[in-house]
């Protein structure tokens, strides 16, 4: 029997999880809603039933352990989820050991960013490399670091939150109580923001970043403008990362990659300004390959390393 | 036979060297010139010829080794010093390999900053930590990041570069090439740059930021302004540092620390203020305690644990 381990990407709707064997190849993946307005129970029977399926077909013998990838910060030592706006029914319980004992296996859960950087140093952008920073572009901005071949986690688990770095020290208002987050000059978020700023799309229901994407694809100025101030604020926030860790490599994913030839030209101008590391040592900033798996992978991988 | 390392700052114009045991005593410390304007060879003598004469003192055979600091960046893969001011004669020559040669045993050549954080480490203000960030604050900043107990040093060798990460997009320009680097903001150079700003010392001299310390400390107004600025811009870099890594200790060292009644005030408000991770998880911004003897026992203690 292959020896496997099973991934699982914890959303507020659904979750998703997929049997990976220790080569990376995906055996099976499934899909079953969460029922989380149901309450703590529902949701832990619901992972845990589609967890159990798919270990009762594959065996238990050959199962390495359970990673859960979750939106939302989490306490490692005592694996507890705290601070997510998603999975509010689960915080402040004892979710890796409910799950580990119910299943009578080995879990281990981890920040959906980390997971994702971690599934791209395993089989996606960094395969040839033990250190990345991954930014996951989308409504906010996460991130995930990669050292050593090892998540970051920082003494209780909260390293790694580059969306909230400051890039501008007078900048936007952010709900975590900062102002110039990059995550409010360079999310979604942000750039719907500014698009509206500049009265882009004022005759339609919703404004959203694929819109102002689509705009700017079109020729748009305004559009390419709210894109450029965006490269512009990731390139203050890489720069600073690049300075600080020296990587060899740092990806970007989400949703905000369809703009990618709009915000890439100001980012790497800033970088290339700010950073003397980056101009002294090779650095690649580039795209995340994996997409949606990248979590997948990652929480599949933690098992057979930890 | 105790079993000993010899820990060496080198500098332009003095070397020292410390004999240090692996509990972390002392042996004894040496001082010596570098002889740097007399070109390499000299140098080169000059070093072998301090340390030489230690070993064979203590003996050949409980040398762990030899730790070098150095101002400057190392190619660490090669022991190549390269971006010295004050070593100009020693760059781009495999110094490392040389020294090793003569002497016949293993030396580790490490940047300063890096190596004076892990000598608060080991013996200093991070006993109690495996985890930790330094900041030198002195005519420049420079930085040193321990994480796991070792010395993070990127894929090339220059992590660490805390000195010139952006806390002002459009701040005082930088030599580096960028605008708004922490060390144009908060370094002694700094302060003295804002002191000249405000008139402060016009009648002078020379206007030195212990100068702008005696007037703070005296209740000159503007002299807490320029410390006050100061603060708010290592509050924004440590904020970025504390969202980043999530480490437990942040250590501060260098000539600024006399003044640190007058910058740690707007320095914590705005690191409480930028980083929700310093509001919820139990972090210490603290001084260093070692001094100028940092340096010598982290480079006392590489050869200890490599």
């Amino acid at each position: 029997m292959v020896e496997y381990s099973i991934g699982v990407d914890l959303g507020g709707t659904n979750l998703r999880a997929a049997v990976i064997d220790r080569s990376g190849n995906i055996l099976e993946k499934i899909s079953a809603p969460t029922n989380m307005p149901e309450g703590r129970e529902a949701v832990v029977s619901s992972i845990v039933g589609a967890i159990g399926k798919l270990r009762d077909k594959y065996g238990s013998g050959p199962l390495a352990g359970i990673g859960v990838a979750v939106p939302g910060f989490i306490l490692m030592e005592p694996g507890v989820i705290v601070g997510s706006n998603n999975l509010a029914a689960l915080e402040d319980y004892p979710i890796r050991d409910d799950i580990s004992r119910r299943l009578g296996t080995k879990v281990i859960l981890e920040n959906d960013a980390n997971a994702a950087a971690m599934g791209e140093k395993w089989m996606g952008a960094g395969r040839d490399v033990e250190d990345l920073v991954l930014l996951t572009l989308g409504t906010g901005i996460g991130g995930g670091i990669i050292c050593g071949g090892r998540v970051l986690h920082g003494h209780v688990g909260m390293a790694g939150e580059i969306g909230h770095m400051t890039v501008d020290p007078v900048g936007n208002p952010c709900g975590c109580g900062n102002v110039g987050c990059l995550e409010k000059h360079a999310s979604a978020t942000a750039v719907v923001a500014m698009a509206k700023l500049l009265h882009l799309g004022e005759d339609r229901d919703e404004v959203t970043s694929e819109f102002v994407c689509q705009l700017a694809q079109a020729g748009d100025v305004k559009a390419k403008m709210v894109f450029e101030r965006m490269g512009r604020a990731l390139g203050v926030a890489i720069g600073n990362l690049v300075n600080i860790f020296n990587f060899p490599l740092y990806l970007m994913s989400g949703g905000m990659l369809p703009a990618w030839e709009f915000f890439m030209p100001a980012l790497l101008e800033e970088v290339e300004r700010r950073s003397f590391t980056y101009r002294n040592a090779k650095t690649r900033i580039e795209k995340a390959v994996l997409g949606n798996e990248a979590g997948l992978y990652g929480a599949a991988y933690l098992p057979f390393i930890e």
